[in-house]
């Protein structure tokens, strides 16, 4: 069996690239913001609510939809894209960051992972191979392999050690991937290595090149954004990066800030998958054109204007800061909703500006806008 | 100041009416059911959600918007519609009801009801004038006077008292709602007399004739929908609404079941409120055509069917039982909003299917019908 995956680079700017991903469930311009959808649902938002900011592929957490409703009942009822009526592209991830972030208990072996369920403490084993085997059955689009997720700091000692395992854990999923069963889901899914390598140069050049030895579909980033310094992230994108083929789609998973999507866009990534938008929403939390902008405060009370008066989404053009902090101070779902489609429309939005700098040869300049707007002096942060 | 209510009647069938409310805002078809927007949002959806739906016309909770954001503030930002953002009509209630079922303390006195806020404790008080200048403030283009809310069950001695009082009150209202300033936000408003009397026909009677003749622009029966058996209120609105003028609306408030819908429509009842459909939706209950469904039953967990497939709505068209259970489960914000757009759109349509009874003359076989779904036989009842 063998993907359908291709990915056609139709532009470039510097180091940036403007491609298009074709999936068997559609094709995805590239660079490219995956909002995600936890438990097969982006929060605060529906699906035809997702198509009208322009979003055409998700992400999907491979954890909690292992855990409840449980892959095997996703499987019976036709796969991930039929139990939850999103025919567009989906990706999913390995499920190994959860089980390393959530539960309250966990050891790590060569074999894999257990974990305690964080819902009903039940125990769970996770392989590289059962990564796969699971991903198999939601039928995703894209999949990645199981790595093995660092907290931040860690010593070099440590990151190396985790880094050459996730290596050891990466060829054994390849292997499964490549013997799937002939009558699976979706029988185009590709299958993405994923580098670690802590904040080490080194060590991140070295996993890019092994995993790349390996051979997969696409190449992940994992193990940033998770508390060390912005330009450290970007240093590590650096150099992973110009190790990493050409004609092959690069996510960054679990990022970022708008700035970090067009540094790390600026340093070739392609694919980028963060709850920042969409948790910072229900938190009362915009992302805006001229900055942050916290709904909560009593500044915004009796303020007519709408969150971004440059924005052209539902919710900036239809209602006010004043009504958007009522709404948020009475708790209703609407400040869930209208908040979170102004920031997926904002990050949608700003997805296509960069595509659309990156065919002008302007993303420099789109960059220094977006840092300027997103500096410590912008409007509430 | 006169209000350019006006109301015409379309078509009978028997005792049912269909009829065209013109309202500053707009105008309704009635027999018509006003979804609850209790902080200025109706709990799930957003108002284009409402329009999609059908709805038309709208009820917001005078208590809940004078505590917070308060009157003061959104007549500063020009008046509910403007505030929140719907431009249709609004109807509000009088505060009354809240002030009786949500205020764990509260007095009530000849001059009027003191409370505390369910929100901060503070101490309100809530008197026939402040009413009405309450709603004046917000500018809603249908406004109610405030009435005493008995608690069922209440003796025949405590009811007329309590219903020769909400008797001086509204005379206090009407006379208040007449001398309201000439730069009043909404100058069109309507302001609808409300009957009590508890279940005791004669009371109802008394309080119908005594409210009729202070004189209101429509009327509203109260106090039902409380804890009564379905047939006494059904009793109830048969003596009250024979009392009323032809040529006025009638609302009655806080119901109710598909069933009081077609049964309070067949006595000539044309406009209702109530949060069953949205309430019942956050809780997983469904209302179908064939009865009411709960999404949290383990029988549903890999149905592939819609809730109700009988039903066009945005969510019977793309998800399943199955996955409608699986957000609920999982507590997904979508959970309560394809929950809430289905009731509502089943509860639109119910209407929509009365008022063409009304004019084929068909009502009693669609009361039957209706009464048959919702009889204690139904789908999960």
């Amino acid at each position: 069996m063998s993907s359908v995956l291709s990915f056609k680079i139709a532009a470039r700017d510097a180091a940036a690239r403007r491609g298009l991903l074709s999936t068997p469930h559609g094709v995805v311009e590239t660079p490219a913001f995956l909002p995600v959808g936890t438990q097969g649902a982006v929060k605060g938002l529906l699906h035809r609510d997702l198509h009208e900011v322009g979003a055409s592929i998700i992400l999907a957490n491979t954890y909690h939809l292992y855990l409840r409703p449980g892959d095997d009942l996703i499987a019976r009822l036709g796969g991930l894209h039929r139990f939850i009526g999103w025919e567009g592209p989906i990706v999913t991830d390995s499920g190994g960051y959860q089980a390393f972030s959530l539960s309250a208990k966990r050891t790590v072996r060569e074999e894999g992972i257990t974990f305690h369920s964080h819902l009903d403490g039940s125990l769970h084993d996770l392989t590289p191979e059962k990564a796969v085997e699971i991903q198999t059955r939601l039928g995703s689009d894209l999949a990645a392999v199981l790595d093995e997720c660092l907290a931040y700091p860690a010593s070099g000692a440590d990151a190396r050690v985790s880094m050459a395992r996730t290596l050891r854990w990466a060829a054994r999923a390849r292997r499964a991937f490549l013997s799937r069963p002939a009558d699976a889901i979706n029988p185009g899914q590709a299958q993405f290595g994923v580098v670690q390598g802590g904040v080490f140069p080194d060590l991140r050049r070295e996993s890019a090149e092994a995993t790349v030895a390996i051979g997969f579909e696409g190449y992940a980033i994992g193990g940033l954004s998770v508390g060390e310094p912005p330009d450290v992230m970007y240093e590590m994108i650096d150099v992973t990066a110009e190790r990493l083929p050409e004609g092959r789609p690069r996510h960054l998973m679990g990022a970022g800030t708008p700035r970090d999507l067009v540094e790390a866009v600026s340093r070739g990534m392609d694919l980028f998958d963060c709850v920042l938008p969409t948790r910072n929403a229900r938190n009362g939390q915009l992302f805006t054109s001229e900055g942050r902008l916290n709904i909560k405060n009593a500044r915004y009370a009796e303020d007519p204007q709408p969150a971004d008066p440059a924005c052209t989404c539902y919710t900036c053009g239809h209602f006010s800061r004043a009504y958007l902090r009522h709404l948020f101070m009475a708790g209703e779902i609407a400040a869930a909703s209208l908040n979170t489609l102004h920031n997926l429309h904002f990050y949608l939005d700003t997805m296509r500006r960069i595509r659309e700098a990156i065919s002008l040869g302007s993303l420099e300049t789109l960059r220094q806008a977006v840092r300027q707007a997103y500096s410590p002096r912008s409007l509430d942060s």
